[in-house]
């Protein structure tokens, strides 16, 4: 976006950068009140609509991310699909439109006092900051969850582009602008901000027409405009996705039973895009048996088969082997395997490790993320020690259980503790890989993200930029469509609680 | 309670406080590993018999109540009718069961990459602090809203008593401890301390084992809570509702046609409770006419027959005599009018004042709360004018429509204006008087509460003590009740996207 024209001559960077963040928040505020009362079947076809333009230039999309990130174009292809399905998907939520949760309770002028008619739905909460993420150019950047499902709601949005991916991110702007065009949408819905590390970023969350923001990265990030958005003299929601090292817990009898499918499931969900995925598989957990030491045999030939790759920046590849080096500095830690070629520029060399779990309890930094191609196995004396550091974990977006069902039935106990520090519990599978839909959790309490109330992937999404409102003994003519009498977008409402489709009266 | 006996004699008092919040939060802990496995169905019962237990001293209630905080006997016993009301609400609600929105997505294992089959539900975050409010001895302190939307979710919680209505809180306190021994709940399930001032607050809001907080009360002591809550390790949600001055737009026709009606309407609404609502209708704003001066000196003529009464403790007689002078010090206000009688002691005498808008949109002060019988009229030049002040209000619980239907056909503008800052707007009703029912929405944007996303009253309080998790390729028999296929609850839930309480397969 180009600066505005009001920006004088000879003014600092800083004067600037407020200048633009500004006259940003003042459009992305004035757009919402158009916006905001465009119907929701017009508003899904701009979804659509973005979908369709990302397509159109889908081979200079992948070519452009491809030179910014490293990463593959499978992988880029597959991730500008799920991108657009995104869209379709928040769109066919808001064309369906029960999502925003419609209540009605009819009067009664008989009860003493009379009992008033109350509706109540919910309604978007104003302009939303959305940070892209390093790790998904498309799918948590410009037009990735954050976005969709703000515009779903029916707020406006201002898109902070991550600068690791500049130039895609102007690419997919420009695919919403033509959108914007394309379904009459008002011009400032969406604005895209490229701007000099986070001064315009928290310059953006402190500004009082923004209600609401969306990031995905590391945790100093997140809290940092956790921090910012509290100072605020009107505190508003971040919405951070931001550390997890989502531990997975072998299981003795799949161990002695399928040891080698799961080392080689593992080597692969491990250095998945070189590790660089909220849900890499950061421990794994396991009782000390013959089984075990086996499985990490298998696991460190597995993985030392496994290339180098470019990572998908600098500083994240400087990141990976700084954190690296103070996690194999740690006294216990035994270097499992590695990849046997080692790193080029800017590639990470995976590597497992293992550490006792007596050391692993006594050192909180072993749990901390290294974001990239890392895993810690921590070996357990028995099922008590497992159980002791499964209650020591933090939040996490997910857990995983590796088990044959007598493992399950043997252990229900350890997976009601998994159950308590996560966002998603898995059974057999391998957590790199998130569904988008409706019964998906991409979330967990702190540090995972910030509220573990909230999902960012899903439809369930969209909740985190809507309030409910209550209207009281309103005239059926000044209702919203969703709330009025006839029904008439036939959704599913609680009327006098019970969930119908039935009109009133 | 009573101190634990691991106190040893001769310590501190702080060191004291400090072990005995320890002890509670760590019994909180624990019965919650208990509590939260306890099937939906015994949870009602729990919650009906605590209404059961709070109508079987209902004499002991009122008296000891009357005393404390001076309510009468006929407000008293409908609060309590409240409590036990919303305590029922609750137990129907979650034995009804749709409300932990489960929605899952059934596999595709002939899609490329497989899809798995993920379900999500909610489920209790863990143990929660709520303070008693000091307006509501029943309906918002020990056994109310907060207490029980928490205790249906499965959440444990630890009640501070007020210190204004102390002896009430223990009464209350005692209900719940039959109601756990008569239902078989976990002992510990509900906990209650009284204590002196804050110290004992924050220490329980920022003790590690608290995962959420309730609290009713003033501006500064929710503040001071979610400052306490978010400068922990791991931040948690406090939902405090906290100041809220409930504009009323009077319109012309409606000023020209029912002047009487209204001044009576609202002589009561302001003086309802000696104003001790956080509903109370604190501003009334009107486009300047004679019949908006007809109507303020009917108003006055009301008011000025409304008898003083007694405050609910010193402190908030005290805050009401100084919130009045300073507001009463401001160049430009005019008293309309006040009751006839002075007030004795610890009295409120109601008073109405006015003051043109322009003075208004100067002086931020005039727009704080004062809580009690006082409301300030804001007289506009023009709809222009009316329009500029309301765009200017903070976030507020509720915002009042006075008009005939010509009034609102001629003022839509103005009607979505009031729509963006408050949780509730109504319509030829008074704000006074909240319903509990699914459709309530009894919250509202900053600092009417900490997040406007949720609502204290009715069943979507419960929200605020859930977060949601999914599971991952379970087997049915690890899933709980609510997502098994045979949904042997038969509850709502959204399966491939749509609502149905169908079993599955």
């Amino acid at each position: 976006m180009s600066e505005p024209t009001t920006v004088a001559a000879g003014v600092s960077t800083a004067d600037k950068d407020q200048a633009l963040v500004n006259k940003t928040m003042e459009n992305a505020h004035s757009a919402f009140q158009l916006y905001r009362r465009i119907p929701a079947k017009d508003r899904a076809l701009f979804l659509e609509t973005i979908g369709k333009e990302m397509d159109k230039i889908r081979e200079e999309l992948v070519a452009v991310a491809g030179k910014e990130t490293h990463l593959p174009a499978a992988r880029l292809n597959g991730e500008i699909n799920r991108t657009i399905g995104q869209a379709n998907l928040f769109a066919a939520l808001i064309r369906e439109g029960s999502w925003i949760e419609a209540a009605i309770d009819t009067e009664d002028p008989g009860r003493t006092p009379p009992k008033p008619d109350t509706r109540k739905m919910l309604i978007p909460v104003g302009p939303v900051v959305v940070f892209g993420a390093s790790n998904f150019p498309f799918a948590f950047s410009t037009a990735g969850g954050d976005t969709v499902s703000a515009l779903a709601a029916g707020s406006t949005v201002v898109v902070k582009g991550h600068s690791a991916h500049a130039q895609t991110s102007e690419l997919v702007f420009g695919a919403i602008q033509k959108a914007i065009e394309a379904t009459g949408m008002p011009p400032m819905t969406v604005q895209h901000l490229l701007g000099s590390g986070r001064t315009v970023g928290i310059a953006l969350v402190v500004h009082p027409y923004t209600t609401a923001v969306g990031f995905t990265g590391s945790f100093s990030g997140g809290k940092a405009l956790l921090e910012a958005a509290q100072r605020r003299e009107q505190p508003i929601p971040v919405h951070a996705e931001m550390s997890s090292i989502n531990p997975v817990v072998l299981f003795p009898d799949t161990l002695e039973k399928n040891a080698a499918a799961l080392a080689k499931t593992y080597a692969g969900s491990i250095t998945l895009g070189m590790g660089q995925f909220c849900t890499n598989p950061g421990v794994l957990l396991g009782v000390k048996s013959p089984a075990l030491n086996n499985f990490l045999s298998l696991l460190a030939t597995e993985i030392a088969a496994i290339e180098p790759a470019k990572m998908l920046h600098k500083g994240i590849c400087e990141a990976y082997t700084e954190g690296l080096n103070t996690m194999l500095g740690h006294q216990g830690l035994t270097v499992v395997g590695e990849a046997a070629r080692t790193a080029g520029d800017m590639e990470a060399r995976p590597l497992v490790a293992s550490v006792p779990a007596s050391v692993f309890l006594k050192n909180p930094q072993l749990s901390e993320e290294v974001f990239g191609p890392f895993s810690l196995c921590v070996v357990c004396d028995d099922k008590q020690q497992l159980a002791s550091t499964l209650k020591n974990f933090k939040g996490q977006l997910t857990t995983t259980i590796m088990g044959t069902p007598e493992d399950v039935r043997a252990n229900m106990d350890i997976i009601e503790l998994q159950q308590q520090f996560a966002g998603r519990v898995i059974l057999n599978n391998v957590p790199t890989g998130v569904e988008v839909n409706a019964s998906m959790v991409h979330g967990g309490p702190w540090p995972a993200t910030t509220d573990g109330r909230f999902t960012s992937v899903g439809t369930s999404a969209i909740q985190r930029w809507v309030r409910p409102v209550c209207f009281q003994n309103f005239m059926d003519e000044m209702l919203p469509a969703e709330l009025k009498n006839a029904n008439p977008l036939g959704i599913w409402r609680v009327v006098n609680n019970n969930f119908t489709r039935d009109k009133i009266g």
